[in-house]
């Protein structure tokens, strides 16, 4: 059980995170996200705006079938439209409709904004903002109501500002969250106006920062050190321009420097990881110099300092890396960690013993991938495959011969993809061919064809997302690429990976491995009846 | 001018910064950069380690012979070394061989690194930073002393820090410089014990911060506010780990949000292209959410808040972003209304008037392509010759007879990858092939050839980026593909889009587009001369 005096950690990358430029996220993706976050140990995960896209709603649908530790879902939405009866208002209807425990709703606290862009009276602001809080609330939702704008409104009109704040708790707020929406303000001005407002409410209060000045996560730790219990931010600091305050590094920063025990020891272990995840769902080249969760974070790279670190780690480290589950990286020689390949097995059930030669070919085999741009992160199902071969285990569902693939254009018509593959399964040949919307797609339809009479059960798999990345910019189109493939049949999600300097090779390591996995997981299923 | 009161600005971009992984200088990088850095208006410039390498040694030779208008160079090294007299230490007498008027010293600080790390004793410490910082005051330097780990010695045993500074004051150091080497501490520490040593010290404060928690900017603004008047830090924040604390973020906040007025109006113009000076030259891909610099830090996307900062700018934007150098981008996505296409056309230079037949065009054309998946947000150039389609100006450089692109897998074997390709340029027929290490490299290869006896500049464009999204999941490898392609030649960076249900097909969208945009841009500059 968390104390009183803890933090309330909120995360918003699956809404404000969204909107960043490059990011969008598929509702699978959210979904997967979120469980992550659950697992992570966050409070409150906002999923989305179900009033502005119908693909928010779909998330707010499939989650409420999923089973979370730790985490309430929080659908997010404006006050009600000026001048109109909130319970008519569509945005409050939805917000409703996405039938969440917990509702954040924002309103204006700035009269710039009330006049320039509500166009409206600061009274009916006021109102708009009481009204919807309350109708929240009768409907027996939990009430987040976020200020936004708030330290600028402050600035301008601190009596206006209080007022707004005033209205929600008067209509029940459960927190008021002051929110930095533009980003530009300094700590100490953080710090003095929530101490201010702190003296004044008794609602607890929250802290939404953004990182325009470079101080996203300085301002939320001046907002916890001035009473806000509550704080908002996003993994890796997605968010529209500079990014929302990154969650990723005020965790570390509350849990080891502040001794806040906000997420358990063993929940801080997965934040490198979930960093990672974030980022390959949303198909964002990470951030390696990203404190704490980056690749480099724990780089040395300097003569001096690699002898130092040697002797003594805390000479050039602020942390055990291993606290937030990352790990230190001598960049003349790459040092692998036995450690990371155990936690990792262990994460997926599977039982390694520290010393045996099975974990060291593991380990070398894991190296060696590594070196080649494989990542295994967003592709869980690869890794197992990958565990299964080293030991030995795996055995393949078929042996292919070879395919080809064909993409051709005539003038600016519609271009035609055709694959043809011939492959044995138990010493029966297979030749097959089939046409697809692309060369994927024809790949894909044509190794199914060819498998199909022996295992029906791929019929049950779609593909549900494909993501590309190039690894070496600098070498263009002759780049490497890694393809990760996200695969659904009716119960579960399972990523795949592949790496080649062809898109086509990398898609059928990716397909291959998603094939295997599922054959071997129905295959353990049957034996478990 | 500069009055009493002001920041100094010292940069160490050339030596910390490249700590960084990846990075690595030239000395012809170096001197491109001091200058750019001398220009920007940096008040001291860390050139190197003179001791440690003969690259950073040829640096200070070629920089005495460019004048300079406002940075001294500095050149930094170590005391002397234990049991050795100050005047035979080998990398004493390389200090001074760089022949600067200034010199940065680190010294120990910390009792944990004296024993553990130099293995001498604490008295020989102290004379090791006094007689290194007296030898090099008696040579007619100005002396910088670096008390490295500083926070973190004085947190171990303040007495001990105390005395170590205390050294090199008495010794005539000119600045005592307290360094947060790890980048783990707080600002509040910071904060705290900046305070305390200025209380006991006449010799002028420095703050040299990492970002490990996060916290770079916010710890050197911290020391600030605590009477330091010396910042120390690098462009972009490259440096070990997760970097130094970032003089492209210090300085805005410094200036527009402190009133430090460190630079003219006039140098923080500057900013945004020494930023991406710095970047291109150390071949690091910016990072688009960079606080003030970014490409993202001044980018709407959100329908709402475009058109709120249609209203007003400060409605979203903390700061003018020409005040940097920078400007504002309206990201055009799927859910654009007529004013986001309306400032984006006047961003390209294009006027186009609110209600005439040919805005409603490109308003259909952008909704018809938003709807089949086409996002512009990464891809002005490909905005940019819709623009042009729409409005009948666009001429293409060439006419596509036909492609066809194969790939073909033997057994385990790498697969191989072949296009060809048939276009006609102004009556001419052209007829190429190419093998590539993918299906869309041998195509790229393939169009290249065929267009290079008709446009040899096109050699000049490298693919910078790739990447490809699936649009709809659901319909598995059939779905359609998105494809953005990043191109770069020597001047620009230019984003192009292809949306398909053939990967390849979408690849070529983007291709051509990213062609036709340079052969563009080519034309209107040749006219312009």
């Amino acid at each position: 059980m968390k104390n009183k005096r803890n933090i309330i950690l909120y995360d918003t990358t699956l809404r404000d995170g969204a909107q960043a430029e490059g990011v969008s996220f598929s509702w699978a993706d959210k979904i997967r996200i979120a469980l992550q976050l659950d697992r992570l140990g966050i409070d409150y995960i906002e999923g989305g705006w179900p009033g502005s896209n119908p693909k928010d709603m779909a998330f707010f649908t499939k989650i409420r079938k999923k089973k979370l530790t730790n985490a309430k879902i929080v659908a997010f939405g404006s006050t009600r439209r000026a001048g109109k009866k909130v319970r008519n208002d569509r945005n409050v209807i939805t917000l409703l409709k996405a039938q969440t425990p917990a509702i954040a709703v924002f309103g204006k606290s700035s009269t710039l904004h009330v006049k320039d862009i509500l166009r409206t009276s600061p009274g009916e602001n006021l109102r708009m903002i009481s009204d919807t809080v309350a109708y929240l609330k009768s409907r027996g939702r939990e009430v987040i109501y976020d200020a936004e704008h708030f330290f600028d409104g402050y600035k301008e009109d601190s009596s206006y500002a209080l007022k707004t704040l005033r209205a929600a708790e008067e209509a029940g707020a459960d927190y008021l969250v002051l929110c930095d929406t533009n980003g530009g303000s300094l700590p100490e001005e953080i710090m003095a106006v929530t101490e201010a407002v702190r003296a004044k409410f008794n609602t607890a209060l929250g802290i939404h920062a953004h990182n325009d000045g470079g101080l996203g996560v300085a301002v939320s730790l001046a907002g916890v050190r001035a009473g806000a219990i509550m704080v908002q931010g996003t993994i890796n600091g997605y968010g529209e321009r500079c990014g929302n305050a990154n969650l990723s590094t005020i965790i570390p920063n509350l849990v080891l420097k502040m001794n806040i025990p906000c997420l358990s020891r063993r929940q801080l272990k997965l934040l490198e990881e979930t960093s990672r995840f974030v980022d390959e769902l949303a198909n964002i080249r990470p951030n390696f110099r990203a404190p704490f969760v980056g690749r480099s974070a724990f780089a040395h790279k300097g003569g001096m300092h690699v002898n130092a670190v040697q002797k003594n780690p805390k000479s050039f480290e602020h942390i055990d890396p291993a606290l937030v589950g990352n790990r230190r990286r001598i960049l003349v020689s790459e040092l692998a960690g036995k450690s990371n390949v155990m936690l990792k097995a262990i994460e997926f059930g599977i039982n390694l013993e520290k010393e045996t030669p099975e974990t060291r070919k593991i380990l070398r085999e894991l190296k060696r991938l590594g070196s080649e741009g494989y990542e295994f992160e967003g592709a869980d199902a690869s890794f197992q495959i990958l565990i299964q071969k080293a030991l030995g285990k795996h055995k393949a569902f078929f042996e292919l011969e070879g395919f080809r693939v064909i993409v051709e254009k005539r003038k600016n018509g519609r271009p035609v993809s055709e694959a043809t593959i011939k492959l044995k399964v138990d010493g029966s040949k297979e030749h097959s061919a089939a046409e697809g919307e692309g060369p994927v797609h024809a790949l894909d339809k044509a190794l199914r064809k060819a498998l199909r009479p022996f295992y029906p059960q791929i019929a049950k798999v779609h593909l549900a997302d494909y993501k590309v990345r190039v690894l070496d910019a600098s070498a263009g189109t002759a780049a490497k690429v890694r393809v990760l493939i996200e695969s659904r049949d009716d119960d579960d999600i399972w990523g795949t990976v592949g790496v080649s300097e062809n898109i086509i090779e990398a898609s059928w390591q990716a397909l291959v491995d998603s094939v295997d996995y599922k054959l071997l997981k129905d295959r353990k299923k049957r034996r478990r009846r």
